[in-house]
């Protein structure tokens, strides 16, 4: 690929592919339509305008297609913006693809399901076992190629498998360290806990909230998943239950979205697991955009703070 | 029946049936075991110990048994204690039955099945109607004897149909008045919105919490019930969605526990339909219970207040 | 009248009647004076300018005047605004008056007035009567025109009239189901509650806060008034002291404005009744925006929730 | 007076006049019925039993009664306790009253008054200095013997007064500090603020909450007064307005009992005169029942907080 | 100096000297670099646009300098705009400094520090004494000129030392009223409780947060500078901690910044006064910008509300 | 040892030593003295009563004396109680010391100390690690002894050294799993975050809260301590500043008593490290006193929740 998006300077002229982030329609003032679309590839995003759009235009520049676009980079309101001058839909041969336009996890998916099923395996009470093994299955190819949430944390291809894998990895150490953990328990919590997401989202590249996502939300559409599982595996006991209670815990208090406070050691410990590997996630992104003896932007997940570099760090 | 256990003075003796609600073991600073008993009919409890208890009577004399005392009424701490001379097991030849010692609700079961019968009948949406048939069928023995819950509002036999009957008809009037309502959906929600507590309680007589209903609570049981019914009617659509939510959402706030607020008409009306009839089940019996001119006692779900009973009501 | 403003597309010219809703001056960078118009009819509002206005032009054309405007339809930031060609003071001849052009409440000012004017007539305590029909006759001018609130809920001619009687009609049917109620309290409460906000606001069709309304507020406002009746008819005894904890604690928390909460059953009931009517006509205007499958715009008042409409309402 | 109740030791026998505070009737084991009376003087409080009382001793020895007590001093609970051994209501010729025996102010009646006509006097505004002459002279005599509140601060006779008059002497020096203050307003905000107590609560002497105070609250009840009193001296104005808002905002904040916070600069201060007459009032009396170096009792009205005293203060 | 700049209108030519509040660097749409400036005198801010700035501007027009600047009065957004046509240094002949350019405290700073001076010399105890003494010696210079804060009240010269001597001033007045108070203790609160802020701010003129500000906080810093001084000077015992405590308590509560809320007499003293005087000062100032019957702007630090001056104000 | 306390039965005959927890005066209804000593070994505690106690018997057993105690085992309100027949202070010749009758950490000091002192060696700034090693050394005795809490979790011998070494570990670990972090800066803010309850606690044994523990607070004292480390080895720089900050915001939010929240990414992961260390201490405890199927007591610091343990845990 050619330089990213985000090198760009005001004055220069673009030539190349992008990523439909957004589109929507506007009119202008002289009452013709125009498309705004908000482009995209893996350095970053760029504003542009489509004037004097067509319901052709309309139809074919819509949200998640790729696109080869000309134009010159200007600004509004001090910020860039591209001006269109010709644009086109992406063509078989052109050779691109749209997972090349959009950030993706820094493990491959490959590592990632591997080491998931390494943990399943390492499962040690079968009723446990077969259900998480079973809902893994189920989903999959989503799995592997959502993000762990819509903003925030994790936001990319594959952020979904990334944060279980990290999160199972400190499972793994803390489980050293605390020998008294059930590993079973802990790691199933791990995988099941947010797999709700691929039911609350729409898609993996530009993913948007669904109905049940908005009116039911991940945490339940998952207990009722794990009730599912049993009920298929013709599986009964209190493992089920307490599944579903790691589920519908992992966020901690009734005002963070969990009906139950986690009541189970091992609930108790997968927040903290949650809420680290999240955590790391956000502002190991956020720093790397700072030089030492900086402040980052406000974080808007961990309470609108900004984090400070230190000027001793390299 | 004869004169109810409330009516008893210090210092009568007793020589009837009670039902015993709790029982508890102890040990004498003699070093002997002791039952505590706290017995019941439907005018009042009363605390109660036996002495010198053996095994047998611990087995005996369980929570939820019906049982023949002999005894003093005396007085303990300020509160009447019945010290038991003799006590036995109800036998089939006494003549009375667990249902002649707990509060029941003061409509027949019969009348407020057919209530509910009446309201799935006049829903027009064949969807919501055969998911609402179909789990008041699975659960229609539990439904008719449970509480609605373990205190607080409707905790007596059939408790919760009544609840449930009471909401129906205020539904049934808001529905005139405000003719956008959906009726289908806020029918169903008044009927499903708290089936799920006869798999968070017990049983109907002496109800305790069980691991399922501490660990996953009522909403979210019941969320999944509805989910199961579909797949079992073989029904899909939005309306199981938003049958779920209307579950889900009736507590109002997360933290009240409804993970998401109301976000459908009908599920915002359900919530304050809900309190309404709640509230005047506990304000109407802590009215009964005091002369005009007066307050009641403090009442724990309404905020500790205590409420006035003007002396113009009579 | 012809088809309302918000029929109108960017382009049309409009040439007709409307109602002025704010009135505000600013100075363009050209040094001169142009008025900032926010005009309005039953169907709609549109921004307008008036270039170059003139002294006499910012007295002529005040908040709460009628006026006849000739411009085009053009467009500002993806709104709509009306560019003034010419604009006029109505003049008796044109044969308009305010009300045609302010929305109102979809029942007759006489109907409201006959409505509440029963309910009076139905209590039995004469206390209670007395002091209520006092009241209503003292403000019945302003309660006939009066919106329930400056936004919100009601907030249209005889909004507040409206108000009272959808409350009046839930309580005469909860009286039905739950006859331990006092009606006469019930519906003096219903009547009295909000009649402060006509002291609290400024005027009937573009309602601004007093002073009064600012620093002491309606409730406390109404308060006053009830004591200031009962001396007025001599009326002494409990009755006067639990019609204004009605209008007090009509908020249900002081967090929410009632320095008391509800103590007396009817107080609490109707602080239930309150809200449902409040927000049934919240949500039906609302709703009727939308299209079924689609979220409404977020409702302030109900948290910042949007609401969905189901697919199968029609 | 004798020593007082305060410096009795176990074993004691006491045999003096002393103040019925509160009474209770109980029943003992034995069935027969006892007097449970809380009796003080001026240096404290004791727990004390008259067993076996008639119906006779019911009706002579309530609350707010005068009586001669002859008992010994024993210990209940790790609490001392007088058991009664015979007791008589007083009479005249005993030559004592009931304002030996009850604390008050450390200031005399007359002097309180005096200042607080000192400072009506200085008023120049005349609408202000008539209301507030005209409220202070309606409530005189209760007002000179009044606490200012139940528990907690100035709890004693003339306890309000005595407030007033301490924050009459802030209010002075910090208008003399900040000479922007309304010096007027600040004077009336303080001899008003608090005047509905007088009737929240039912005497001087063993004070408790009347109907009124409970459903309406002294603040809402002395906004009244101020309207009422206006309109006999036929006052308008927005004198009235802001008078009404000083004590409707004293409390600072909704959720402390104001539904309007102050909004008027001697509003806010009178908000913060009266938090540091009452906390002064707390600390000092608490502060001065402990040694250097200790720390006092938990104070409820500060939040439950224990206050240190400085081993360098003497 | 000529007038200032608040008094200039649209279309008014500005010739004189102005202070760099702010400056930050943009790019204009034509790709050219320019500045924007806020400038200020004791009368207001200006914003400002330098257009096609060098580097040698850029370095040249930094915050804090003082300028002559040539230009023109215009609007951009509603709002005075200065369009700069020549801009360059003060030299040293033009007789100007930066202390006529920012607004400073009503009192001379000579004044200011003879009254503290004067406070610290009538302290008795003389632990208490050699700390402050030592402590404001240490930081004499930054005292006399820095302001109490950033924004919110007293952000002006010396608005720390007015700050301490308002509240000195009310000390005082309270020390006689309430005899209990020690005044030692109290003095030396007020003198201490924000000289951290010295720490936390990098300079009076135009205040940015320290690292150690953001990190530490003036409280913390404060607490460090009491011990350290108290080492220094060899002084043991408790007043070092009572001191330390008058500081770490003087915001009042934990979510306001105080690790332990105030345990002493005069700690808890000390927060009310510090209270009073920002809000005094902050009232008195917006206040001042409006006429009687007028509300004032929304003030921030006082919870967003607007006051309102009577008008029988003068 | 012999059997500990926790296995005596009631009428068993316990002889043997104990430690005194506790130890209060009380005065029986007889009018004699006794005394209340709360006994204990590493098994558990008991209440006991020494009747008629000697002034002498006072002054003898205290809080943190080892007793030899000859009494009998009975029952009051239904815990265990000793009555004790003789008791005595422990002699050189019994050969029994304190530390054997008090809960310790389960690794032994000199390990704890090892690892301690590794981690300090493995870092690499010389600062930060000068620092730490000068605080370890300066409170080294106190630091092997001291319970990290008075009560809630490693509330025993050695408990701070024991919770710093399970944090230690924690961070290795996570520093192998996000290699960004500075280990550095992580492990000296676990070593240094609560050193400032050995200033906060009176000793080891049996701590109660300083006079600085209760005005100040450890979090404070211990910035204190690093500010007056890097100016005893005249150490300069952000690293001191970044290691107060992290002491400073280790409780992560004001509420809690961090006047700054974490604002430097291993200060967020400190809070956390925290939180599981001391949360898996009292859950593993907690847990470790029920059997599989229970529920635990309600833990305090933990939202007083009840814990469960699964059936299938072993």
């Amino acid at each position: 690929m050619k330089k990213g998006i985000a090198n760009y300077q005001i004055g220069d002229t673009f030539d190349y592919f992008l990523f439909i982030k957004t589109s929507s329609k506007g009119v202008a003032s002289n009452g013709k339509a125009f498309l705004s679309l908000l482009l995209k590839d893996t350095t970053g995003e760029i504003d542009s305008k489509l004037w004097e759009a067509t319901k052709e235009d309309e139809e074919l520049f819509q949200q998640g297609e790729l696109v080869k676009v000309q134009g010159e980079v200007g600004q509004f309101r001090n910020r860039p913006q591209l001006k269109i001058q010709s644009i086109r839909p992406v063509q078989p041969t052109d050779g691109v693809q749209i997972s090349d336009f959009i950030e993706k996890a820094p493990v491959e998916k490959e590592d990632l399901m591997e080491r998931i099923t390494e943990a399943i395996f390492e499962m040690k009470n079968p009723n446990i076992q077969r259900i998480t093994r079973h809902l893994v299955k189920k989903y999959q190819e989503e799995l592997l190629i959502y993000p762990a949430a819509v903003r925030n944390h994790h936001e990319y291809v594959s952020g979904l498998a990334h944060h279980i894998v990290s999160m199972l990895n400190i499972a793994q150490q803390l489980k050293k360290l605390y020998p008294e953990i059930n590993q079973d328990l802990l790691y199933a919590g791990v995988i099941l806990h947010d797999l709700g997401k691929l039911k609350e989202l729409s898609n993996a590249a530009s993913p948007a909230y669904t109905l049940e996502g908005k009116l039911i939300g991940h945490i339940t559409i998952m207990v009722e998943e794990v009730q599912a599982a049993a009920q298929e595996l013709q599986i009964e006991g209190e493992e089920v239950t307490i599944l579903q209670h790691m589920v519908l815990s992992h966020h901690g208090k009734a005002e963070w979205g969990s009906p139950k406070p986690p009541l189970i050691r091992e609930a108790e410990l997968l927040h903290h697991i949650d809420m680290i590997d999240a955590q790391m996630n956000m502002l190991n992104r956020s720093l790397s955009k700072v030089a030492p003896g900086e402040f980052t932007d406000r974080i808007y997940a961990l309470d609108q703070r900004s984090f400070y570099k230190p000027t001793f760090e390299n």
